[in-house]
Formats: C-alpha cells, structure tokens, sequence
C-alpha cells in the first residue's frame, strides 16, 4: 500500500452543521494547528451556498451526490450535482468526460475526514465505511485517546458509495451531538477538534509503520472493541398519505446506543399511546429523531454489536 | 371591558418548528378538545410554505412581519408580507387600504394563543407581551395547574407590535425547549397541548368572572408570582466583518433563567479562552444559543426578575 500523501478536512457538507464550518475557519486561521511531518492536510469547505442560507442542502443532500454514475453522467443537475464534481476534479483531479477513472490520479493515498453533527444523542462518533485494516486501526488508536468515543460501522448503509469521504481511498466520519442545526456548542467544536488532531497523528503514525513493514498502530492497544454495525433503518409510522401517525416515545428520546429489545417501547401517537419494537432481536438504534431524516423516511437507524479483536 | 368571543391558536408561525404544527393538526381531527362553553376556539396555521419546506420562513420571519406600517402600506413585499395581511383579514376582517381600523370589527375579544419552540433550554414558557390584567390573571392560572412554567414578560422587546400574537386584544405565546428545528419532541409536545387546554380553561373562567362583576381567576391565587421581564439582548463577539469569534461558553450552554453576575463566564473564543460578563447587574438570560437569533445578531436576551403580587 502506498504512503497517505494528502489528508482533507471537511467541514460544511451539510450547510446547517457548524461545528465543522468554524473548525475549517480556524485551521485557515492557524494552518499550523493541522500540519504534520508526512503528509499533506488540505481543507475544504462542502457547500458554501448551503452554509450561506444556514440550510443543509440547496437542491439535494450534498452527501448522497457522489455516486459516480452522477458524478460522470450528464444526468445530474442542480446545485450540489456540481459541486459534488467540483469537489471530485479538486480531490482526484481531472478525468475524461467518458470514463470514471482519473487521468492524473496521484500514486499516493488520500484520507477524507468528513465533519457532522446530529440533532441525535450520539456523544462523540466515529463513522467507518468499511472494515479495511486502516479503518479498524484508526478506530482503535482513536478510541485508546478518547474513550467515550463510539464506532459507527457504516459498511453496508451505502455511504461508501455516495459521501464525500467515498472521494479518498480512506474516508472517516465524525458525528456530535446533540446539537441543534444553526447551533454552535463550544464542548462539541472541542471535542471535534481534538478528535482530528488525532487522527492526524494517527495518519502520520501510519505512514511511518507503512514505512517499516506494517507494523500497525493498532498492534499497541490489543483489546476488543466495539463496534456498531449498520443493519437498517426505521420509519416512523405514517398514514396512507405519508404523515406521521406517531412521535419518538420519551423514553427512547436521547437513547442512541441503548439497547432496543423486542416489545420495547419505541414510538408514541399524539394521543399518547405508545407503540412498541416488533423487530425479532435486541438492536443499538442511533441516530434516532434526527431533524435531517425525517425527510429520507428514517426515525433511527439499527445497528448490532460487533466485538473486534485486534 | 366585552367577553372573549374567539381564540385562535396558532401553529407554524415558524415552519421548522414542529411542536405547533403537529398540535394544530391534531385539533383539526379531534375539535372537541379545544372547545368550551363561552367563546369560540380556531386554529390556523402560520406558515404553510415555509413548513412544507421545512424552514422557519421564505423571505423574512412572520413573527416579525405585522407591524401597522408594513401591514396597511404598500412597500412590505415578499412571502411572509403577504400572509401577514392574509392573517390581519382573517382575524380582524377586510379594512379600507388608508385606514389602521378593521370595519367589520367584532365588539368581542380576541385571544391569540402561538404556539413556538426553541433550541435554548427554556423548558415550558409563557410569554406574555404585557402587563395587562389579562395577561398577569393567566399567568397565575397556568403557573398554579403547571408550577414548572417560567413566565416571560416581553413587553419592552417589541413583540408586542409585529408579531402574529399583537392581532388580538389579548396575546399569548407558548415556548418550549430545548428542541432542534425541525424536531418532534413527545415530552414538549404533550406539555405544550396541556398548557393549551389550561389556557382555553382560563378564558372560559375569565368570560365567567367578567360577567360577574370581575372577579379575577388569579384572585384564588394569592401568592407572588417570579417574571422574567425583558432587559435587553447580547450579540456573539464577532470581528469587524461581523464573524463569530466566540460561543456561547460551555458553563453557560442550556442555563437560561439561571443568574448571570458580573464577571461570570458568558462566551468562550475558539481557542478555548472565556469571555466574563461585563454588565452591571446580575441578570437572568433567555433564549441562549437559539439557532434562529444569530442572525438576529441576538446570543441571549437579557431579563431581569420581577415579583408580580395578587
């Protein structure tokens, strides 16, 4: 495997989320604060017209528009439909109009850390796409740093296919919250910030091991780790028109991470009866009432434990 | 002084926050909840273009938008201009263009009941435009059958001039939190439909005491009640460009109507330096951290304490 050249923060992929927007304006204030021995850091800003309205998205969610049957086909318009291949062209650089390959690809690596918060109670997560060797490193070395840190196993949700982190041959999430869209919170753009710092450091421990023969980081920290792995999502329930029928019960409010098990209960109707989890085993819902899903027809997303040995 | 003859309540003043809208909604199937015996109850829904976007507004904020001038002069323009006269012809009826005075107008009262949600921790409040004997009587009723409810005595803030509530002879507005924009929340939901029916209770005990020669429903309630009355309004520390250069400090994130002295921690910088309070006098902020009042250039609004005795 070749050496990481280039890592990209992200920050403003989703137009509402602020926390990442001012971490990138500090890091352009203090270009120090991210600079390592080994490699590039480069930031991005993800959807300034977004970020200018204080909205997610102008006519899509920036964070689906990667796909590269969009990204090369003539099909996909609109504003982020552009700005996704604006993004493309400046992370991989040129290519022909026909082809999904770039032309001047670079023979080293790129690392995409992708920043968001949630309007869910999610602490501090790390999201993983994949469970490629540099992912499960990266989540074990980041969690021996910040212990309360989760690991969102993303693989099977799609959003390797369709992030802005599915751009880099590595690409890592971070999650806050709960925050409210259009908030700041001081603790979150923290805790945000010392989690890049050390997936810095991280990347450049990395390079270093690649260097010698492998030897991973994560050899350091031999204990199993937790995981929470994508299996679905839920909707909330609705009538033959679409609205919703019930809310998030209390109960389960905040919750993200606690387990669900069958018969709990799990939603509310307006007129306070509650309506229970019919699913066939105990599963970790996260981001459960988050203000963005409402719209893609997702009151929480299930995830199951998966122990990682290292 | 004439009996209420209408209350209106009002959901979706501003589109992205739900509590209201999905109250209205429910009121529509179920009517028999908001009537009473001596007045008739509407609802109405702010809104609608901004909810079916899922934002607080199109051009600018309603609740800002009912001004005289603006409402009877030529020059207001936009979506929410607009809606606002739509809402004054509703309430008030058809007025000649050059004159402030509705023609059609009923000898009965009006009561506007608006329901909002904020992001800032303000639990379940009351926001009272005025010290009218109306306004001071309600607060007693509901404080008495709700004891966690703040009351907030706005009537040196302006809203009691532009917004939806200033239609009627008597206004109230209802504000829960905190709560994300864009966010059901079935704890704030429930509470926010109690306190409504408590507040049509008011008004049917209200027309009763008045047909009897005034006795106040508060009279049964002789002890002295705490409002939070306005003061004034904190911006964020921002640079001559007018960026953010500072939150709201961590100590202070979620403490509204908690003291706020001289030289207490109020705002922190980016890199983590705080910021002390430079008022005179200990006072008691609101709305800290609300996601619709940054650009507002509104950080917290300032309230002092005042003991109303009945």
């Amino acid at each position: 495997m070749n050496p990481i050249n280039r890592v990209w923060i992200v920050g403003g992929t989703h137009g509402n989320e602020l926390t990442g927007i001012y971490l990138i304006q500090k890091f352009g204030r203090q270009p120090a604060l991210i600079r390592r021995s080994n490699f590039t850091t480069h930031t991005l800003v993800g959807n300034p017209k977004a970020i200018a309205r204080r909205q997610r998205y102008i006519d899509t969610d920036l964070n689906r528009s990667f796909e590269r049957r969009w990204l090369t086909g003539p099909t996909a318009t609109g504003y982020e439909a552009e700005r996704a291949r604006e993004i493309c062209r400046l992370i991989e650089g040129d290519r022909p109009a026909d082809s999904a390959a770039p032309v001047n690809a670079d023979p080293g690596v790129d690392v995409i850390i992708d920043l968001h918060s949630t309007t869910a109670n999610m602490g501090l997560t790390l999201i993983v796409d994949s469970e490629d060797d540099f992912n499960l490193q990266c989540a074990a070395y980041l969690h021996r740093r910040h212990p309360t840190l989760r690991i969102y196993n993303s693989a099977h949700s799609g959003r390797k296919h369709d992030s802005v982190r599915s751009l880099g041959q590595f690409g890592i999430g971070i999650e806050v919250g709960p925050v409210a869209q259009g908030v700041l919170n001081a603790d979150f753009f923290h805790a945000t910030e010392a989690l890049i710092y050390s997936a810095l450091d991280f990347c450049q421990d990395y390079n270093v091991s690649q260097a010698y023969g492998a030897i991973a980081p994560a050899a350091l920290s031999p204990l199993p780790l937790t995981f929470y792995r994508y299996v679905g999502t839920l909707d909330y329930p609705r009538s033959a028109h679409g609205d919703l029928t019930a809310m998030i019960h209390p109960s389960r409010q905040f919750q993200d991470y606690a387990p669900l098990h069958p018969g709990d209960p799990i939603f509310q109707t307006f007129d306070g009866e509650a309506i229970a989890y019919t699913g066939p085993t105990t599963v970790y819902p996260i981001f459960i009432n988050e203000a963005a899903y409402y719209e893609k027809g997702i009151a929480m997303t299930l995830t199951e434990q998966q122990v990682i040995e290292f």
